[in-house]
Order: C-alpha cells, then structure tokens, then sequence
C-alpha cells in the first residue's frame, strides 16, 4: 500500500468551545510537528501520517482548559509541551493497538499497520512514547512527569488485562470497569492534574479536575463502546462489531447479556466472526442495553461535569462542561 | 508453552570488579522486582520472567560506576533508581527486538513471545518503559530524564533505521555506525553520564563518562555482532548466522564482503535461510574478517579507557577500565 496516497491531511474538528484555546492548540499542533521530526526518514513520516489521520485532539484540550480554568498561562512552553506530549502518548497506544488487534482503519483511513506492517509500527509507537518523556524532561519540575508515567503504566496495565479478558465473558463482567479507567480514564484525569500542576492550582483544584478527567474519560470509553455496536461505519470509520469480534464484552453487550433472549448461540468460545458480532450488536440495540449504556456515560458525564462546581465561571469552564456533554453525544 | 517450567532463575554474573558496587547492585534488583510489581498479574510475570532469565546488567553498572567514580554516593535512592531505569528500558526494548526478529531464543531461555506471544510482549514492552519513567518522576531533577529519553528516541531510531535497512548490503554499508551507535551506544553513553549527573559531576567529567560510555557500547555491539557470526551457540544461546538470516548485515560481514571470492551465491534478495547464513558465517571467520572486526571493537575499547584518564585511581575507574576490556573479550 503506499503510504503518500493515503496521507491526506484532514481538518482536525474546531467546535465553538475551543476558540478560548485555539492559538495555543496551534501551537500544540506545531509541537508535535516538530517533535516527531527525526533525522530517520521513516519515523517523521509514520509520525507525520497518524498525526494527519486527524484525532479529537481531546487531551491537548484537556491540559489547556485545565491550565486555563486554574488560572494559569495557556501559552507557556510547559503547558504547550505537556499538551503535546499527552498526545504523542496517547497516538503511541493507538499504534500498538492496531497492532494487537490487527486493525487496517482507523478515523477512516488506513491504519500504520496496514501501511507500514507491524515492526514499523511497534517502533513507531515506541519513538512517540520516548519523544512524549523528551518534551516532559525540559519542563522544569518532574510532578507531572510522575503523572504522566503513571498514566502511561495504567494504560498498558489495562491493554495487558484486556489481553487476558479476551473472549471470556465472565473476566469481561468482573474487569470492565477496571479495564475502561485504565484504558482512557487514567490518561484524561492525568491530563487534567497535570494542566492544573502547571497552573500551579490549590490541592483542591488539582483533585476536581483529576475527578473531572477520570469520569469524562469512562464516560468517553462506554460511548466508544458504544459506537462499535450502534454507531455509523461511514462516520466512525470501524466495521460494527470489531470489538465483539476482537474478544471484547463492553457494556452494552454485557447488559444485553442479563436479557433472557440473548442469541447464545451467536457466541463462541474463539473469536467470533464479524458477521456473528454483527447480529449480536444488533441484539444488543433491540433489546434496549445501547440505550442502557447510553443512560450510564450520561450520568458519568454529569459527574464529571459536577466536579467543576467549585470553579467560577469562565470560558475554560464552559469549554469543559460543553466537552463533558458532547463525549456523550459524539457520532464518532 | 508453559512459562513457569521455563522460569528458571539465573544467577547474576559476578565479577571480581563488581565487589564496590555489589550491594548497590543489589538494591537495584530489589527496585526493579518492587517497580515492576503489577495488580495485573500478567505485567508482573511477565517482568519476573524476562528478569530472572538473567542479563549482565551492564547498563546499571554503568550507572553505579559513573556515580562511583565522580564521587557520588552510590547508595543514594535516584542513583539506584536510575540504575533500575535503564534496565528497564533495556529489557523494553529486548522485548520489543524479539517480537520484530520472532526469535525464540535469549539467554538461552524462550523469549517472552514465544511463551506468550507477540501481543503480551509488546505491552509488556510499553508497561516496562512506561515504569522506567515512573521510577525517573520521582528523582528530583529532571535533566536526567531529558539524557536517558534522548536515549531511547535514539534506540527506537535506530530500530527503524535496521528494520529500512533490511536485507540490503548497500544501506547497511552506509548506515552501520549509525544503526550501532543508536542501538547500544546511545543508551550506555547516558547511563554514564546520568551517573555523573546525580554525583554533581564536573562538565569534564559528565562528557568524559559520556564518551567512555559511547565507546563502550559500541566496542559491545560489534562483539555482539561478532559473536552472532563466530560465537558458541550453547553459550550465547543464539544460533550462528541469525543476524544475517534476519536481514542484518554487520561489521563482520561487511569486511568479508570486500574479499574477492566471498560467496555471493549465498547472497539473496530476500531473507537467507539460516543454512545458508551458517555457510555465509563460515567464509567470515576464514577470510579472517572476524579477527578484523575484534580488532576494530579492541581499538574502540581501548579509547573508552583512554576517556577516563581525567580521573584518579579508584575501584570504580578499574572496574570501568576491566569492563571495557571485558566486554569485547566476552562470549556471550
């Protein structure tokens, strides 16, 4: 496959809540840039390719707005290099995930793996996770450093523990919840924490965002889940049922589960087909547990939007509660 | 396979030059065990595993000694930390090396992905890497995590650069010292330093060390690479030939191919069976390219202990100037 083909440059999202953060989310995008510039051609070029594959850009968001929101200097150095380096941390994981789950689209284009194979991939997402730790080591003050490698560690802890989840649906139900706040939790409340360190923010604070970050992010994760049996392949990019079909039991399908005329017979003790995961997905929207799930991550949502109370009105706040609102509401 | 059959634990090499720096040593076990101590059990095996399979531990040596020899305390918390850090990101990237090479081999025990595949060992990998910067958040300072990050962008680069180079003479040609330099002198040139830098080494010091370290890692990957072509297999624990049969080309074999009747039949554009590397390696060490090649790794050892000249005698010097003459002495 050749990679230049395919490498076409897409608008990164920009709704109305970002203009308070829009110059320093440029600046964010620059960082990266040139960050992951390497006098190895192929490690700029994989870089520059899942870079410009698009993305939320919802972490960088997340340490801006929370900078903001503390009072502190969205255009800092250290605040702008901490925004990138989330996000370099964050397409890391995505790179290994393909890889895992042998992924060939991703946000509508071909994944690396398909592009690349896997060594370029694995080595790819290695070169982001190191380039991450680089940006970090010139901010002066290693706090955040700290909270960001726990992230880091939580995140593979919870793809580790999927890995052995895999296909069984009892570990499923017991490690769900662990899962998802390993898997997208841990790194939004870091984001959050470490925005609000840089701000140098009271203890308070500093615990309300992470609070913030850690339920946006669940409720992030069961809308992802979500959109993997209910969403719009055009939109999401992702066959309906991947997940079911790469041995994952998210919560919709283990809500559906507890009704009685669950189609058992579609399940099965090796993967299952992606045919099968798709009638199975279409189940679990009759029956009522999507809509189920949907209730859940609204909730959590409200949660997280709830931890900002003690915060006075601001644009950054606002940005964060409309964020909490619309992970929920997302099509993709 | 079943990994606890396999799990034997191997004792730690220990040399006579080891003696100043051995209960240090051993505290840096004892952080490696606790740092990589996981609630998800896996992570934890799968540490336990690759760290009991043995390893000389060099890098953290390195670290030691440079610490030892700039007049540091070597029993301070960030030194021993740091000392466990680089070890990890060593025993990362080995783990990550061996899902690209599909080898089932190290250290004469099954690698980690032949135990439990390629999808455990890739985040064991990133949960390893991850937790060497955990380790690093919390030593105060940070210009330490800027050398030992810059380290391992370096390996990842370097990977790419071997992984582009693949099975093509000409590339390797000409990108050998590079690929070397990246792979293994990049991260022992930062142990050393780094040590330096937690002792409040002098500027001369820091970039004696540096380039003690440089050396010494690259004298360590040509013996590396010479051993791969004319090693014993029952003490490396690798068959003769795999670098050839994996499409590397090193610096032995660079040499032999300067002689006219090199067996260019063996040669092919694709991979080489290993039956035919094994033939290839033979004509090495017969065309004396091999005896070439150590004298090139005992030149480059030789200006590693020129490097420490500045320095006063000291256990630590001999142990480091020992080193540099041991490893290109060693057999496996």
């Amino acid at each position: 496959m050749n990679a230049s083909a395919l490498n076409t440059k897409k608008e990164v999202v920009c709704p109305k809540w970002i203009m308070p953060i829009a110059d320093a989310l440029s600046r964010v995008e620059q960082t990266i840039d040139s960050a992951t510039n390497s006098s190895v051609y192929i490690a700029s070029q994989i870089s520059s390719y899942v870079f410009a594959a698009g993305g939320k850009r919802i972490r960088p968001c997340l340490v801006l707005l929370s900078a903001g929101i503390s009072g502190g200097d969205l255009e800092a150095e250290e605040v702008i290099r901490m925004a990138a380096a989330v996000e370099l941390i964050h397409t890391a994981s995505l790179l290994h995930d393909d890889v895992i789950d042998s992924a060939v689209a991703r946000r509508g284009v071909h994944t690396a793996n398909a592009v690349w194979g896997n060594t370029i991939s694995v080595l790819g997402g290695d070169f982001l996770l190191s380039k991450a730790f680089c940006l970090l080591g010139d901010i002066a003050g290693n706090e955040v450093i700290s909270v960001l490698s726990r992230a880091a560690v939580a995140m593979t802890e919870s793809e580790l523990l999927q890995s052995i989840c895999e296909n069984d649906i009892d570990l499923w139900r017991s490690e769900y919840w662990r899962i998802i706040r390993g898997k997208t939790a841990s790194l939004m409340g870091a984001c959050c924490e470490s925005g609000a360190i840089l701000a140098r923010a009271s203890d308070v604070a500093r615990s309300a965002l992470r609070a913030y970050g850690e339920s946006l992010g669940v409720a992030f994760q069961i809308t992802d889940d979500l959109l993997d049996i209910a969403g719009d392949p055009a939109i999401t990019g992702k066959q309906i049922g991947s997940d079911l079909a790469n041995g994952k039991f998210t919560l919709p399908v283990l809500l559906a589960l507890k009704r009685k005329d669950f189609p058992r017979e579609l399940l099965s003790k090796d993967r299952i087909p992606i045919e099968q995961a798709r009638r199975i997905a279409e189940f679990v929207v009759q029956c009522g547990a999507v809509a189920e799930a949907k209730q859940v991550a609204e909730k959590i949502a409200a949660q997280a939007r709830g931890a900002l109370n003690i915060f006075e009105q601001s644009p950054y706040k606002c940005a964060l509660e409309i964020l909490a609102s619309s992970v929920v509401a997302r099509e993709f």
